[in-house]
This record gives C-alpha cells, sequence and structure tokens, in this order.
C-alpha cells in the first residue's frame, strides 16, 4: 500500500506554518507497515486541490487529504473531493449537534459559516472530531482497477492526530492486516559526525539489502535509520533488534538511546532513575531551555526537582548568592562563574547533581566575549566541579542554545557512565 | 513567477523530521514577492525525485530542491538533477578545498564519500557553503517556451537559510525586478475564536479581491493574513498598513502584534520595554518554558530579569521560602500557591512584575486535581496580586503547557495596559 499525504492550506504554502501533520501522519503510518513515498502541500485554491488528487489518484492508493474543513470562506477541501468523486455533501447529523451544542455551552450564537464544519461527503464514512468541530471522513473508490483509499482529516494538529489515531489507524490496520509490513528502527549517537559514522558502518551499508540503513545528522548528533521489510511485525522486531544491537556495539561511547525522536533529555532522564540521582540546573544563555526540555519528559517528576534561570547577571547574586567579586572579577562568562552556579544550585535545591550554563548565545557578543563562547558545569556531592569551555562558532542563536544544552547534558551522562 | 519546493529525503517522508525548509523558502520568497504554488516531499529515491522534477518543470518556473547532498550513499539529488537536465557532475575546487581545509582543521581524516558534497552541474552557478561542506548551486534552463530556474540548497536548515539568504535571494530579486509582487501582512489576535473574527470582518470578506484576506486559527489566537498583489513594493506597503489599522481597530483588545511568527512573547517583552518595567516568573508545569520564550526573544536581557523553576513541590518551599503548611492546606494546585510564588519571586529578583503557574500538565491527575487544571497569577509593586483559574481540559500536555503560558502573558498584557 503506497500512501500520499496532501496538506492543503495557503498558510502552509506560503511558510506562515510547518506542516507537521506530514510528519505525524507519515509516522503514524509507518507504525503500522506503510510507507509514505509522496507529500505535498497545495493552497485553499480549487484547481490545484483538484490537479494534487488527481497525480495522487494516479500513483497511490492510500491519500490522505488534511486542512481546509474550517468554518471560513477558503476552506473548500471537503467541496472539491467531493466534485472529484463525483459525489455529493451532507451534514452529518451527529457533527451538527456537536457544533450546535459547543456554541450553546459557550454562550455564543452559532454563525452560518459554522454549518460548514459538519459537512461529509455521500458514501463515504464520516469521523467525528471530537476534539473540534470539522468532521472528517473516509472514502473509499474503485478505480484504475485498484481500491482507492480517502482519508480526510481537519488541519489543527491535536485534532488532527486524535481523529488519527482514534478512528484511521484502526481502520486502516484492519483493510491491512493481511499486507507485508515495513518497520523501522532508529539508533540515536552524540559527539559524532555523519561521514565517520558512515565509514564506520561501510561494511554493513555497502551490501545492504533488507533491512537498508540510513544516516541522518544533526548538530553533533547522528541518527541511523534501519528499514526492514517482512511478513510480519514479529520478524521485523526480532531483525531489527539484532542489527541496532550490533550497531550499537561499535558506538557505545555515543549511544544516546534508541527511538525516532530527539531523545537526549529522555536518555538522561532514564539514566538518572537507573543510578537513583536527581538533577537540578541554572541556567543563563539557554533562558530555561534544559529545564523546559528534561521536565517535559514523561516521568521527570521523579529525578528532576527544578533550578533557576539567572538570566540577568544581578540575579546570579540576588538567587543563587556569588559574591558580586567573583563576578566581576572572572566577569560572568567564565569557568569560575559556571563552578560558582553548579556548586550554589545544588547546595540550595539539595539534588544529587546540579547542572549550570553561562555565555554568549549570540547575535551581540557580551563584556567582550564572541558570540558562541559557553561555560557548562557539572557538580556532584564529594567530587569537584568539572567545567567545560565551548566555542561554538559561526553559529545563530537557537544552535547555539541547542549545542550548550547537550554539551551539558553529556556531562551528565559521562558523569553516570562512570 | 511561481514557485514550487521538492524538499529530498526519506527522513521528512517518513515524518522523522519536519519539513521546515519548505516553510522557511515560502517565506523568503513572499518576502521578495513571489508566491510558492506547491510544495512537495520524495525520498531519497532517483525514479521519484526525477518525477517530482517532470511535474514540477511542466508547471513552475523556479523549482527549489533542497537535502540529498550530504556525504552517504543515498544523497542522490545532484545526480538525478544532473541526469534529468543532460548534464555533467564534476567537482567545484573552491568548495573542495573547504572540505579538505575542515578535515585539517578537525585533524581528522578526510573519507572518500566526503568529496561528493563538493559536486556541481556543469553550465550552473555553484553557491559555496559558508556553513557546511555540501555546495549548492543554480542552474538555468529555456524548456517548453520558458526559463525555468533550477535552486539546490543543502537539508540542514541552518546551511539552508544562509545561502538562501546570502545568495538566492538576490540574485532571485534581479531576476524578478521587473515583475509584480505579493506581499502580505499579518495581524495577530489573542482570546478570540477563528468564526468570531470571520464574522467581524465578513463586510470585508465578501468584497475581497485584491488584497485578499484570510484567518487562521490556533487555541485561543488567531492570525488573519492580508495578501496584496501589485507593482511596487511602495504601493504594496500602504494598502496593506491601511486595511491592517482598520482592522486592528475592531479589535483593540484582542490585538497582540503585526507579524508572521507567533510573537506573543515579543509583544510582551516590547510591552515592558514600553512601559519601563522589569519581569521575573517562578514556573511548575510548564517547567521553564516561560521563561525560555520570553528569553529567546530579541532584546529580552533588558526586561526579563530571570526566575526560578519549582519543578518538585519542595522546591516551592526551598527556592521561595514558601511555607510547607500553606502547601499542605491549599495543595499545591491552589490559588494560594500561585499567589504566594508570585510575590515571594517578585520579592525575590526586585523585579516590577513577577508572573507564576501552578497545575497539572497531565496525562496523569496530581493530588485529585484533573489534568488541565492550572493557576496563573501576576504580582506587582503596590497592587493586590490578581490570580485566574484555567481549566483545559481534553488537551495533550503541550497544550495545556501553551495555554498556560499564553494566558499568564495575557495577564501581564492586561495589566500593562491599564
Amino acid at each position: 500500500m503506497k500512501a500520499e499525504i496532501i496538506a492543503v492550506g495557503t498558510e502552509l504554502l506560503m511558510g506562515y506554518i510547518v506542516n507537521t501533520n506530514a510528519s505525524d501522519i507519515a509516522q503514524e503510518l509507518l507504525d503500522i507497515g506503510i510507507g509514505t513515498y509522496y507529500q505535498s502541500v497545495v493552497g485553499d485554491n480549487s484547481d490545484r486541490i483538484n490537479e494534487a488528487l488527481e497525480i495522487a489518484s494516479s500513483r497511490s492508493d492510500l491519500i490522505f487529504l488534511s486542512g481546509g474543513l474550517g468554518p471560513t470562506e477558503d476552506d473548500i477541501t471537503k467541496q472539491v473531493l467531493a466534485e472529484f468523486l463525483g459525489e455529493e455533501l451532507y451534514y452529518d447529523k451527529k457533527q451538527l449537534e456537536r457544533v450546535e451544542t459547543y456554541f450553546k455551552n459557550q454562550n455564543r450564537e452559532m454563525t452560518k459559516n459554522n454549518y460548514r464544519q459538519a459537512l461529509t461527503i455521500k458514501g463515504g464514512e464520516t469521523i467525528l472530531n471530537d476534539m473540534g468541530l470539522a468532521a472528517g471522513l473516509i472514502y473509499t473508490q474503485e478505480k484504475n482497477n485498484k481500491t482507492i483509499y480517502y482519508i480526510v482529516l481537519p488541519g489543527p494538529p491535536f485534532e488532527m492526530k486524535h481523529m488519527l489515531n482514534e478512528h484511521v489507524k484502526p481502520y486502516i490496520r484492519s483493510v491491512v492486516a493481511k499486507q507485508g509490513v515495513i518497520s523501522s528502527k532508529y539508533i540515536n549517537l552524540y559527539g559524532v559526525g555523519e561521514s565517520f559514522v558512515a565509514d564506520k558502518l561501510s561494511d554493513l551499508i555497502e551490501t545492504q539489502t533488507n533491512p537498508t540503513i540510513a544516516i541522518y545528522a544533526k548538530p553533533k548528533r547522528v541518527t541511523i535509520r534501519l528499514t526492514y521489510n517482512s511478513v510480519t511485525y514479529e520478524e521485523s522486531e526480532d531483525v531489527l533488534d539484532e542489527l541496532a544491537e550490533q550497531i550499537r556495539q561499535r558506538f557505545t561511547k555515543h549511544f544516546i538511546g534508541y527511538g525516532s525522536e530527539q531523545l537526549f533529555e529522555k536518555f538522561i532522564v532514564d539514566e538518572l532513575k537507573k543510578h537513583n540521582k536527581t538533577l537540578s540546573a541554572a541556567e543563563s544563555l539557554t533562558g530555561g531551555l534544559v529545564l523546559e526540555k528534561l521536565t517535559n519528559t514523561p516521568g521527570a517528576g521523579d529525578v528532576i526537582v527544578g533550578g533557576f534561570v539567572t538570566y540577568q547577571t544581578e540575579q546570579k547574586v540576588k538567587m543563587l548568592g556569588i559574591p558580586e567579586e567573583i563576578i566581576k572579577e572572572h566577569t560572568v562568562v567564565s569557568a569560575k562563574v559556571a563552578q560558582e552556579m553548579a556548586e550554589r544550585t545544588l547546595n540550595l535545591t539539595g539534588s544529587d547533581l546540579a547542572i549550570s550554563l553561562t555565555g554568549v548565545a549570540g547575535p551581540r557578543s557580551l563584556e567582550g566575549h564572541p558570540p558562541g563562547k559557553v561555560f557548562v558545569a557539572l557538580a556532584a556531592r564529594n567530587h569537584p566541579v568539572q567545567v567545560e569551555e565551548l566555542n561554538i562558532s559561526n553559529k545563530p542563536r537557537h544552535v547555539v542554545r541547542e549545542v550548550a544544552e547537550f554539551e551539558v547534558l553529556n556531562l551528565v551522562k559521562e558523569f553516570l557512565n562512570k
């Protein structure tokens, strides 16, 4: 089964919003063994939506349409699809009730354009929207000697994902139960480059057919994706686990976990749990980024106690009690200040470990220090404080912050693995 | 000129990474008056890249290809394009020198697959990569009685954006200097729904031809996009400014700034500057999100002093000094605790305003409180503390955190506007 995703919306096309729906749908499809072969974005324009449907129906048999189901005049996805299929639109009674109830509960008057959201296509199956007002639908068509499935979902990611998981995935799973599956497994490494990894795996890559091996690089990180075509999930899992373990053993020092998402924070939270240690942080240039990422990880509540965002220099004195003279003598971007931040945070919070970050995110320099100059530190009970200097030159502000985050997490990783 | 963006990469297609390049390119094109009509994603597969090129060259005349220029075997974008154009590949001398210098400076041995990154297409113009190793290129083709421009850029967003801004935009600007321009302007509102806005603007929307008006909704927010076709940028700017001001006046209470990005944090930072006030925060369920977003805004250093992430309940005692009895009596998710957090943060940091957030992000409930129950507070010198209770039910963790963030920023907005 070949999937294709068409996202509809001028706001996507113009770049005003990022197309996260395409990646979310593709990931969920992969999870049930279906590969996405094409993704496209078209504006709220009937000719171009129609053209996208023509192309998609000629080459794919599972076609997702997301977006363009809202109440405004330019939301026309269902209208164009209905015409393309030669079917009529009608109001789904249940969804209409939901729309009406919503406005009643909110004590707001329902405007006539809201009715549009309850529209669905004759001959299809309505997917009720539990999280919003626009109904989705599934329509099955026999065309060119094949069965084509059209799945229409709303644009707002939260509504889309809910309907995808609750209704669409089970439906597709039942349809494809008897076909083959594609599965993937991801191996994440930190502190290595793409070509180094490619070289280390060249023997495996050169002979790859099934599973295949692909390497993706991000700043200071590399992800290796293994993909396997098989008959059953069980077979697939065994083969992928074995190969993944074989690869992990070649990179034990750099391994930071399996999984398709960036999981360094999760890896750290899991390692802290394993070692029964708690962690706090004092952040300056990252302004809360490290704590936000760590606390966004499920289960963080047990091991991440919290911390300080001492963004203005003065707050390092007020919140942490670092003597002003120390900051004056060493400047705020210094190994000494990073060390003081980590030590004092350890003592103030009572956690087992404390990390700190101070530096220049840029684009401007700070007290004579260039953008990208950063000090990160790790304090632990009965251990000398470790401080590391980073020079992340020629990178924009958000990359400097991100690299600083990863480096300080790497200090935690190395400390726990000692 | 009709632009089309083809992003190449199996990692995009499978949903492993989100296609931010498409939105970045589209935004920059819009900025120089060029509309993007199609976006697509194909995997690292020569047949499908070729098919995408066939379709694109039949309907568009400015074709962007991003991704697939890396050193690994599956990076084949330039190879496929060269074949499609009937041209040969060669190594660009300058880029090759850069690759060699890079490995020399890093004291790493250069592997043979790294040479691939310096490849370029005969008859085209190489775009040197200042931020990475893979060269981009521009190729001009006369086909079907029109001129088609192919722009090849690397996949890593930071490299791509730099080359786009430094090399490609000036190039395109010179090519299209004599054609008409499309410009857009965005108006952001908080605390209103899409259909309410549509209704309030129905007189303008029904008669719209040029400029056009489109409405986009996110949780609790709405963005109105105005788009105008004209001959010059100056004319366009005048017309859009006038219409935007007319619309803004209909929503003065909800207006949170102009601009194509989510700018509530920037709006707050600007308002703080205007009123000469500093702000600190104490965060619990948001774990640093609010401070991170605020400090990520240019100019935040003048008005955002920092704050506390009191993630574990115990830290509200340790860091802020809230008496344990108060937390026991009211529970940690309570108006009283939110009030104490804000007041104590105000006093500890010495800022003019302090905000606080405590609540349940979910998915599990906390001490009997359901997910989505949140208290936000605002403390200011010589004013009673304001506390607001939120019940953000049926939303995932990250939406609860985001809505809580926006609600507490809205408290700051309303306070400053009083």
